[in-house]
């Protein structure tokens, strides 16, 4: 087991993931029927929670759960937990109805964004996958190779097209964010969507034929129009939004001023000091005052990163 | 401009990717009249080439050589080279034939995994763009979404339905690639369809819900049986066959018996001595003759940054 626990949100996921198991159709169909094998429902993009101390925890239902699947959406099979129970993921059909269910009183469906800021890391990370597959699945019934309807198997983790025979896997985005720096400083870039004094770390995808840092160095420039020098990767998230790996790098940049193309309407540079204050409540400068992303946000943990290096 | 080097084929693509100008239909229209423009044709997933002093050259044709393309694909711009060339990359269709067409006699379309060997660093980059580019074309012509055949626009970076609206952008899949390490010494895996005597790094998808040292832990234990502590990145791979981004990690194992699963048909330890003649000619071992594989695969760096390591 990895003795380094990575401090993002989604991550280190505590299931086991068996993939031995998902061509198993005779244990999967088992561990379907067994009592102790739990269920994750989602309504849409909605996990079903249940109201906890803090605030949401995953509310984990029995076996019988899987009757009230979609017939359209497969059944996941998401892994196995340290107690030995399977664990599956269902969507439930459009339009359900959570009064007059079986599921009424026990819970609600929430936005998961919202919701995990206070789920446990396992239930966070274990609902993040869900959502993920779950979706891919929702905007994947076809083939893109031939157009006919694809079927899904392996537990959710294939789908195979029923004219033409191609395989089409769960898809993962890698995506490079970073943390643009100069000296003691850092440079944080606010878009409009943002919430007011919000700035953030710098963000594009990894395209067909360039490495993590090339596409680091690439968005730097096309984003603020400054020149990376170096780019030095720091760790990675999982981001269920809708299937993103993010990839977090510390990126030195060559002194000049800053060009901003339409998507960023500011930019701050921040000492060590200021952006650890941005962290931690906000922080004054001539803009204004400054935040910095919440915990959920591997920008969050890329500063602390930063701010941490000597 | 990145400092350091990637060691590795098809990294450091040599263009300005533009993606300003994808937008642009009017410069890329004039692009496509220029005469300093620059063609790169494949038929099929073989680049043209020209024979140079030590094996191959892209073979650039003029932008005449747009005419040539497939009717059902898109003419992709890749960027804009060091002089202000634009480039751009063609399919050419399905039979072509190149005895009597205007291409004859300037070279031949040649396996680009062959050829890269002995490509420029830049020609590389850049048909290995294309490559992985033209083939996400080929293989999604329609809407996962709804089945309805979807349009490639923005000089190829994009396609969109032509029912349902949903856009699709070109796939990248991130693969975790990892050498695992105990002490002074490195285990290398051997896949029955490897050439005699080669062994290699392991490596697997990175999955939905997953860091990429999640996976690289979890491939670990799958294919040989050992428990990772630990797992750091070395650094990145553009790999189009068919578009991955292949990450390399160092992998700190605990002591164990490994427990080889089907796709792996034997593994070996190797001390830093051991590994450093296996990447240079091959090493004797009681398994017999054991050979690393070449530069063009990543697992050839990621093997030399551990022999490196103080």
């Amino acid at each position: 087991m990895l003795h380094t626990r990575n401090p993002n949100t989604f991550a280190n996921g505590p299931l086991d993931r068996s993939g031995h198991r998902r061509k198993d159709a005779a244990w999967l169909e088992a561990a379907a029927q067994d009592a102790s094998s739990l269920v994750c429902a989602f309504l849409g993009d909605k996990p079903f929670l249940q109201e906890a101390a803090k605030g949401f925890a995953a509310q984990w239902l029995a076996p019988q759960a899987l009757a009230l699947a979609d017939r359209g959406a497969p059944t996941l099979f998401l892994g196995v937990e340290a107690g030995g129970a399977a664990v599956f993921a269902i969507d439930l059909p459009r339009g359900f109805e959570l009064g007059g269910s079986v599921l009424e009183g026990l819970g609600d469906f929430a936005d998961l964004r919202m919701a995990a800021a206070t789920l446990s890391d396992d239930d966070a990370a274990t609902l993040g996958c869900a959502k993920a597959l779950l979706d891919w699945h929702r905007r994947h019934r076809f083939c893109a190779n031939c157009g006919a309807g694809s079927t899904a198997l392996e537990g959710g983790w294939k789908r195979v097209c029923s004219a033409c025979g191609t395989e089409h896997f769960p898809r993962v985005d890698p995506v490079a964010i970073m943390l643009p720096v100069r000296g003691d400083r850092c440079l944080l870039g606010r878009q409009k969507r943002f919430p007011p004094g919000m700035y953030s770390a710098l963000a594009g995808f990894v395209e067909p034929g360039e490495t993590v840092e090339e596409a680091a160095a690439r968005e730097v420039l096309e984003e603020v129009g400054l020149v990376a020098t170096s780019a030095r990767y720091v760790g990675a998230q999982p981001w269920p939004f809708p299937s993103q790996l993010m990839m977090g790098l510390i990126v030195e940049v060559e002194a000049g001023d800053t060009q901003l193309e339409d998507e960023i309407s500011a930019v701050i540079w921040l000492t060590k000091r200021e952006a650890k204050a941005a962290l931690t409540g906000g922080v004054d400068t001539p803009s204004g005052r400054v935040f910095a992303p919440p915990k959920l946000a591997i920008a969050h943990h890329l500063m602390q990163a930063w701010i941490a290096e000597a």
